[in-house]
């Protein structure tokens, strides 16, 4: 019989809580965001990143601490590697960056655990026809997004979809007109 | 000298919308659910999703097609491979199960071009020990989730997040009190 892997989880009481100063995108301007993104894409074909699942207990029931950007978009403490570095140092880096006292006297020391998923996400460009038809499922809403509205805008859209406009600069775009 | 590949983005009035009755999730229960992850975990490893870049144009300014879930999570249309699918084929019947009629007739033939972007992401436990003191920045909120709140609740979580409940059933939860 094999035994099943233990957390253990401690009261969130038991944990301290402080404010730093905000984290900021790295690129001042979206100019020097999309030269970074194509040299790192072009370097390295695919973008990882590695996300941290911390539970803690609350009314004997594991919870798991998220952080929240803006009013809606909420994700796992981490972020993405830079080129070459290693997995788990690469988490320990972002933890702190995100979540650790601003002293270097006080850098934790985190204990990276199981991997517990891989998800893989390729993005395609789908090239349509100059006639289709579209059927939206009723409980989903079809929204169409102009790319300028998308550009940086994490807080809304996330890491993956707010770094599309980017993604397209090698393409010309021409525009039809019928 | 290279040519940049060329995207023709057509007005969105040339497209016609309709509607189909809801996507639902696949499985009826948790349950089915955390048997199905389980077994394709186990299976593949990791899972694989593939996402469509689908343009149109409005104002002369290219648009992109998103599907709302809810008020808030916005996403690509798309989903996750089958075991071994291939991704351009997985790909065309995610588009037709998202947005194509449901007609065997009117099945889209969908032109899947360039992989604009591959995305990775790991997923790591972190051990917290017994006492730690967590700055979060000021721009940022951290928020106290409770398990149980995440369970298929991807309007507000995401795809990811929302299934960290059943990664998790692998572990055994010790809940030490202080």
């Amino acid at each position: 019989m094999v035994s099943s892997p233990v957390v253990n989880t401690y009261p969130l009481s038991s944990y301290t809580f402080g404010t730093k100063e905000p984290k900021m995108e790295k690129d001042t301007s979206v100019a020097d965001r999309l030269a970074r993104m194509k040299v790192n894409y072009m370097k390295e074909g695919m973008r990882t990143s590695v996300e941290a699942i911390l539970l803690v207990q609350e009314h004997n029931h594991p919870h798991i601490l998220l952080l929240q950007i803006g009013n809606t978009f909420c994700k796992l403490p981490g972020g993405r590697l830079k080129p070459g570095e290693n997995e788990i140092e690469g988490l320990k880096r972002k933890l702190t960056s995100k979540l650790g006292a601003n002293s270097p006297a006080l850098v934790p020391d985190w204990q990276i655990g199981e991997c517990v998923a891989i998800e893989c996400k390729k993005l395609f460009l789908v090239h349509l026809s100059e006639r289709e038809y579209f059927a939206v499922p009723k409980n989903l809403k079809l929204l169409v997004v102009p790319l300028f509205e998308l550009y940086d805008n994490v807080q809304r859209y996330g890491p993956v979809i707010s770094t599309i406009p980017q993604q397209l600069s090698r393409f010309r775009f021409n525009m039809i007109s019928t």
